[in-house]
């Protein structure tokens, strides 16, 4: 039973890299009709996947998932829409794949281009959310990637059936079938399997909690690229002007609280903590957001009338996700950027301040994925960006960094050109 | 004990990550000014070094080592001398920190940089090649990146001579000397824990045999860029000029054998077979290579008076590392780059022809990371290439692929400016 688990595994893995191949070379036209089509089927299959999505709906309340799990996931007429809209957004973007990023003739004549191409075969691990379905079959295809997808089995029904769809789309506008595949079992071991096919399966890429994407790291011999979730800071600086100040706090902690870009974390400098606390802290209040404190700046709060909670020092390192966030003072700039550096996730972190020198250092010296000045961490996106698409933020430092599109789908090969050059 | 290993390593991570934040923002002045220290203090240590090598290559006879492998652990004034240049060689190359690579102002304003930036802290990982410890630590330093060594045990004197004079050099130049930290025990235990440190160390490159690098990547949870050997192809296609293509496949096979980007396999078109192998087939032999043969190619030789032998379906998809090459007949272009996507790996293939048309199809379809057209394999090489330096050749698709140099060790950070901007 195993074996034929590894066997069966292994087999769409072969396909998928065979199918990889044709893909490569296809033209965006034939690219870019699959998802047309596939947006179509999308629009006119709407009873069918509600149907099949309300199979996983009835299992999941029986499972006794929450109310909020179970809302994610819901396949509704009009997140079938968006689904579709999102699909063709994607076929809209321009191909990345051909792009000459580097062409330089050597010395002795030979002419090298450094071209985009496809990574090869993307397996896709994710978890009760059948829109990734949808979303990472769109992107891998456009970017002429072969994709598995090994979706949670709370979604299994809804993702036989989007599986279906793009299985006829891809086949419809003349490419392989075996493009987007599949895993066609919930067993665990198909997992265990799928993390070792290094031999045909070039990048994973987790999408969900961090117990998944934790277990994806430790278990796969196959490059990972993860999108953890983050520990971002807003630092007010000394010579920030306040209101702005009030607003890209009030904007970075509370506009999205659940989402990895939210800022969970203030430092203020010392300079301006008398004047900025009370009425960022009022602004956030207002907001229903809690403040958890270091001594300082509950001083300075309770001072003001605004009511805030001792801070634990895990507080000083947590991802709340949530309306919570924990204060502190510091003393300088250069304490700030050592505390960005210690506690935060390299993720997404601001200065407010309108002292050019401070931003420099600031920008210079925090080792995170996307550094802003007088701006809300809430900007680090794909789409805010300009990619046009995104498959998620990468935490990691290899490869893509920050908001993954298209063109972080992509590797690159070298092309070599002589007139029978050899090596002396 | 093992707790106090875990403790040590765990030690010398953290002191890399410090270290790291610090070297990420020192001018290039300080870091070329280390890498100038090193190679004087190279030179003027000859003795010393030579005295700690002495004591490995004693202890590698007592255990029985191969002269082969003595000789490659084996440190003499010349290749002290040599080892001194090429440190010197990359103080000399420009800094790839800092370089803007792409810019942009969004619809609303916000100013997106993407800004070239160190990796952070890189773990090498490697075998009894002194020569590695210097380069790694070299390419390192110019980087901005930390680095922890973890060598060999065979050299183990030597490296911990070698990375005493590493550590004089960067506090000369004051920088931390915890930039570049050897591990300083050879338990095997220890390398396990490396592996597992993925909260401070951010890339682990092994550079080593094929065991070595599937046991880094089978433990590691810290993203691994794998150099693995290559099993590379030249395809003489029926548009081939024949003496071009004699010149270079005699140059791919053996100007020197033993190295990832030397040819193993040789597919010939039928159209030119009967012409063409007999030639090749007298030059390789008179270079001293045996011909492993399929069915067609073995006719062909044998009515010429050339030797060869059959070959095994293994030998079709070998790296032999050796004067030795595998020879097939194919009947098109097609089938050549069907069998260099399914034999290879897909490292450096080259197509020898005069037809632009069938050029260019095999440069697109052939998915490896250098294909070359009238160009010997060999020149797959970051030197080549003119990167100045190379830490191995990336058999990954992810982050690098193909030559590794000083760019290739950096990663990226976005530095996101506005006016106030917030999210909507």
């Amino acid at each position: 039973m195993a074996e034929d688990l590894a066997t069966l595994v292994t087999a769409i893995a072969v396909r998928a890299r065979a199918a990889s191949l044709a893909l490569a070379v296809s033209p965006a036209r034939a690219r870019n009709a699959a998802l047309a089509e596939l947006a179509g089927r999308i629009d006119l299959s709407q009873d069918f996947l509600i149907r099949a999505n309300r199979r996983d709906l009835s299992a999941a309340e029986a499972n006794g998932l929450t109310p909020a799990q179970v809302d994610r996931m819901a396949l509704t007429q009009e997140r079938l829409t968006q689904l579709a809209d999102s699909v063709r957004q994607v076929a809209s973007l321009p191909d990345p794949l051909g792009e000459v990023l580097e062409e330089t003739i050597r010395p002795n004549g030979l002419r090298l281009r450094k071209v985009r191409v496809p990574i090869g075969v993307i397996g896709v691990i994710f978890e009760a959310r059948p829109n990734v379905t949808v979303d990472c079959a769109a992107l891998c295809i456009k970017s002429g990637n072969a994709v598995i997808l090994r979706g949670g089995r709370e979604i299994f029904e809804t993702n036989t059936a989007l599986a279906a769809l793009i299985s006829e789309s891809i086949a419809s506008a003349g490419l392989p079938r075996d493009c987007v595949q599949l895993i066609p079992t919930t067993d665990r071991a198909a997992l265990d399997v799928m993390l070792r096919l290094d031999s045909h399966i070039h990048c994973i890429i987790p999408r969900g909690g961090e117990g998944l994407i934790r277990f994806v790291a430790e278990n796969s011999t196959i490059p990972v690229i993860k999108h953890f979730e983050g520990v971002c800071f807003v630092y007010v600086d000394k010579a920030a002007d306040l209101s702005m100040a009030e607003s890209i706090v009030v904007n970075a902690k509370t506009q999205r609280p659940g989402v990895c870009n939210a800022a969970e974390q203030l430092l203020v400098h010392a300079g301006i903590a008398g004047a900025f606390l009370p009425r960022v802290g009022a602004a956030l209040a207002a907001k229903g957001v809690q403040l958890r404190c270091d001594g300082a700046s509950a001083a300075i709060l309770g001072a003001a009338g605004i009511a805030s909670e001792p801070a634990s020092a895990e507080d000083f390192t947590a991802e709340f996700l949530d309306l919570v966030v924990a204060v502190r003072v510091v003393g300088s700039l250069d304490q700030a950027i050592a505390t960005v550096n210690r506690d935060g996730s390299a993720h997404s972190d601001a200065i407010v301040t309108a002292d050019e020198a401070a931003a420099g250092r600031f920008l210079a010296a925090v080792d995170s994925a996307a550094v802003f000045w007088n701006a809300s961490t809430r900007f680090n996106d794909g789409f805010e960006f300009g990619f046009g698409a995104e498959i998620g933020i990468s935490t990691d430092r290899l490869h893509a960094r920050g908001p993954m599109g298209l063109r972080e789908l992509c590797s690159y090969k070298w092309l070599v050109t002589g007139t029978g050059h050899i090596r002396e």
